[in-house]
């Protein structure tokens, strides 16, 4: 006799439709359970952080304390009403002629490569500020502006995170990394040694805010906050290159917990590049890759 | 006597001790279910598409039929090896003086502003390529360049675009949003009529390519695809800006599998924002909102 025809044999069907009667209030407890645990985790949408004040305060002319839920009230938006003013659309441009402009343009991305090899020259730290000015000007989500960055000069903190980044990374590709992975990253001659770190002048790490604070210290949801710091970050590289600096995103796995704590910045902010910025080494190398055709990336209807 | 009294002293513990004899394979047989249909989806560790090759092919010399894991085998690197030459760094800046491109460069951006009124005005087509063209020469994990950008000018296509995009954002405003997220919005004055979407002459709808296939139809794992794509959108907001033309980026919610498969994409591409693109209509007004002064955003170490 088979297993299979053992197990069925078995069963005795009675006795399976008296189990029901007590597994049925059991299940029922254990869902409630997880359900609650689960609004407790997220409020009773799962898109939405809890905008919960914690001390007393006054809301619409009425004081509370302790723990309000502020969607008991009519909610407050994370941005003051504005006055709405006539735009003209671009005044400042590369060029006049259209054409020129967008051809100059891509000039100036085309000319970009992932640097891996910094050269030690010191760099002027306000021109890596005014870039990051202008990656400021990105789009955000409900106009959150969801980002900070992190512009490290220090010598000794630029060790620091060296220390950090290359111990988690020890471990990323012997363990954490996929075969395939460490497989697709050999033509870049990537391992665990950032010397980058500690060569380049600066580096920028650049932190998401998953949620903010409003005035009155409740919490404020950023809305789209991975994309648009993104996008701030394809700002950032635009004005890095156009001011002739070199730079590589990288992505460090896992060491977010650590350079936050090193960098002391608040628990809403999570790591989501780090970029090396200065000169390429005099002997740096890239991979002599090609970037696809635009008839590979572009569709037209 | 209260209804959780009747629970309690309703229970047999006897019969609760033979009902688990019963349950106990069944919660093996479906754990293993559970199990092995996670596994078919996600492969044996989660962050890994399972890189399958479903036809008959030769590896290393042997010919093989049906589907073989290819982890198996040692993995083919996504890239090709390829020769590593010297990299000087930039050559084509915005101006000489770093401190003076990069100011220019801020100029550009900072005179940005989401517009979300289109004059119907033409615009030149092979500008938007070429920002396009720009857009592609975004850094991405392992050169894996997973995007997709379609660039719509037939008008019908994008009434088509419009009605769906309308459809769902009037549910999204009456029901899928929250409350404090239609409010947040408030300042912005947005709703679901999106008139925007037939008046400005061309929209890009750029997609992410949440994997890609190798040369021998095997899946390809893109990392990072969607950081990679945001950057390559955060680089195709400058060319355009540059060449003077505006846009707004959105993320129509809910509406990526009709928008794809009204333009004919494929599975592995999913929508991560659509802009209208053009010229400003004439009555066009915007908040008039301020951006975070730079301490604000900079922290510097």
């Amino acid at each position: 006799m088979s297993f299979v025809d053992e197990i069925i044999r078995s069963f005795d069907t009675s006795l399976i439709v008296n189990c029901w009667k007590y597994i049925f209030p059991v299940l029922v407890v254990c869902y409630l359970i997880i359900f609650l645990y689960d609004k407790h985790l997220y409020g009773s949408k799962k898109t939405k952080v809890a905008p919960v004040v914690e001390s007393k305060q006054k809301i619409d002319g009425i004081e509370y304390v302790g723990e309000i839920d502020l969607y008991e009230f009519d909610p407050i938006p994370v941005l003051e009403e504005k006055e709405h003013i006539p735009f003209k659309g671009a005044t400042v441009t590369l060029d006049a002629d259209p054409r020129k402009a967008a051809a100059r343009f891509y000039e100036i991305v085309n000319d970009r490569r992932s640097v891996r090899s910094f050269s030690t020259r010191p760099i002027d730290s306000t021109v890596v500020e005014k870039c990051i000015h202008a990656a400021g000007c990105s789009p955000s989500g409900a106009h959150t502006e969801p980002w900070t960055f992190c512009l490290v000069s220090d010598q000794n903190i630029k060790e620091q995170i060296r220390e950090i980044i290359e111990a988690e990374e020890f471990v990323n590709y012997q363990q954490r990394m996929s075969k395939q992975w460490t497989t697709d990253l050999k033509p870049l001659r990537t391992n665990h040694v950032k010397q980058y770190l500690s060569d380049a002048p600066c580096l920028v790490l650049i932190f998401k805010q998953t949620y903010g604070f409003k005035a009155d210290g409740s919490k404020k949801q950023h809305y789209y906050n991975e994309i648009s710091t993104s996008i701030a970050v394809g700002i950032l590289l635009c004005a890095l290159q156009a001011a002739g600096l070199s730079s590589l995103v990288t992505t460090p796995l896992n060491c977010g917990p650590a350079l936050r704590s090193l960098l002391g910045r608040p628990t809403n902010e999570k790591l989501l590049v780090l970029l090396p910025i200065g000169y390429a080494a005099e002997d740096c190398t890239v991979p002599d890759l090609k970037r696809k055709p635009i008839d590979r990336i572009l569709v037209k209807y």
